[in-house]
C-alpha cells in the first residue's frame, strides 16, 4: 500500500498498546474487520505523532479471496478522511515494508513569512525570520554523506548503530516556503528535525555554519540545534 | 485588508445576530478589542457557510493612532488560525469594499479521483464520476456574458435584478483536479455553486451540454443543476 494521511490528530504510526489512534493501529483494525482476520501492518519506518506522509509504504500478509481491488476499495470506504490508500497492489510473498527499503526522502517545509498561511497551516512549521539559504546550504553539505547521527538522535539509550548515509540534502525556496528535502538509506529518531532545526538556527544566524563536523565528532545531542516541530515533516517517498 | 480563511467551521462571511462563528462577527469583535471602539467591517460580498477565501477584501472606518502596520500585527496575533489577514493598508476614505468592488474571480476544485486527496480534503468536493471536459467548456461558453442568472440563484424573492455578466469561465484539468474559474462583475446567491453544479453533470452525461439558453429562459431555478457543495468554493480576488 501506498499511503497519505495528515498525522496532525494521530499519536503517530506505531501502535501503543490501547492507544486507538495511530496510523499503524487504524490500519489494522479496519483491515481485520474487512479480512476477518488479525492483521499486522509493517510500515516503511514510523513516523513521529504529528508528522504526515504523502508516500509511506507499508505492507501486510493476509489469506483471503479478495482482490487487491476489492480490498482497496473497502479500505477507502471505511478508514477516516485524513488517512488515505492511494495505491493498494500484490507484492511478492517475501516482500516486508521495512527490511526491503533501501531508501526514503523527507520533506520539511517551513514558512518563512510574517504572513499565515491558512490553508497549509496543519502542514508546515511557522518561522518568519529571515533565513540565509547560502548559510545553510553550505551547512546542509556537511551533513550529506556517511557520518554517525548519534548527535542528531533523540533515542538517548540506541544500542544499534546510528551510522546513517544521506545522499541528498537540498533546499530551496518557493515563494514565502523554505523547504528541505533528505534522502538517505534510513533515518534515526527525529534525526530529520534535529537536522532541519539546526539548519533554521544557522540560517537565523544564531550558529556558526561550519558547526556541523563538531556536533557529529561529539556524539552528543546537546551539542545539536532544537527538534523542528512534527508539523512540517513529511515522508514524501519510500524507495525499495 | 486583504483576507484568506478557510471557511470550514464559519457559518459564512455575514453576522447574524448572535452567531459569533462568522468571518465578519470574528473580525469586528477582533478589531473592536484592538481599536477600543465599535467597528463595522464590510466584505466585498458574502461567502457561503463552509466556502473559502484566498483574495476576500474587506473595509472599515476606524479613528485611531495606530499605524495599518500597527493593527496588522495585533489582528495577526489575536485572530484564530483559520482566518489570516494577508496585508492591511489605508483606504481612501470613501473607499468601500463592497460598493466599490468592480470584478471578482471564485475557483471552485472538483477532486475527480477514486483516489483521495487527504491534504486538500477540506477545500475540494471530492467527485470521482469521469467528467467530459468538451461538453462541459460547451454549455461554459453559453454561460459566459450578460444574463438573467434568475434560474441559477437559490434566493426564490430576489427583488433586485438578476442580470450578471460572467466575462470568463475556464475550466482546466490539473492532474486529478477539475478547476472552474469564474470571473464576472457580481454573482448572485449560490450562483457559482449552482453553475458548477450544472456542469458537473453535463461533464458526467447527465445533462446536455445544449442546455443552458433553456434554463435562462426558463428563470426557474428548478430547471438547473444541483448546488455544489460550498467546500470547493473558493473566492480567489476582488478588483477595483
Amino acid at each position: 500500500m501506498v499511503l497519505e494521511y495528515e498525522g496532525t490528530r494521530y499519536q503517530g504510526w506505531q501502535r501503543q498498546g490501547n492507544t486507538p489512534n495511530t496510523i499503524q493501529a487504524r490500519l489494522e483494525e479496519t483491515l481485520g474487520r474487512i479480512l476477518g482476520q488479525s492483521v499486522e501492518v509493517s510500515g516503511s519506518g514510523r513516523t513521529d505523532a504529528g508528522a504526515h506522509a504523502s508516500g509511506q509504504v507499508a505492507s501486510f500478509h493476509a489469506e483471503t479471496e479478495m482482490t487487491a481491488g476489492a480490498i482497496l476499495k473497502e479500505l477507502r470506504r471505511y478508514l477516516p478522511d485524513d488517512l488515505g490508500v492511494l495505491s493498494l497492489t500484490d507484492a511478492a510473498p517475501r516482500f516486508h515494508a521495512r527490511l526491503n527499503a533501501r531508501e526514503k526522502t523527507y520533506v520539511y517545509r517551513v514558512w518563512n513569512s510574517e504572513a499565515p498561511n491558512v490553508f497549509e497551516r496543519r502542514c508546515v512549521f511557522a518561522q518568519p525570520e529571515p533565513l540565509d539559504l547560502g548559510r545553510m546550504r553550505a551547512a546542509a553539505a556537511d551533513m550529506v554523506g556517511t557520518h554517525d547521527f548519534m548527535a542528531f538522535c533523540s533515542n538517548k539509550h540506541m544500542k544499534k548503530s546510528t551510522v546513517r548515509t544521506i545522499s541528498a540534502l537540498e533546499i530551496v525556496r518557493l515563494g514565502d516556503e523554505v523547504r528541505f528535502t533528505f534522502t538517505g538509506d534510513g533515518f534515526l529518531y527525529n534525526m530529520v528535525r534535529i537536522l532541519t532545526g539546526t539548519l533554521l538556527e544557522i540560517g537565523a544566524g544564531r550558529r556558526e555554519a561550519d558547526c556541523v563536523p563538531a556536533i557529529f565528532a561529539s556524539r552528543s545531542r546537546e551539542n545539536a540545534g532544537e527538534t523542528a516541530p512534527a508539523r512540517g515533516l513529511c515522508l514524501t517517498e519510500v524507495r525499495y
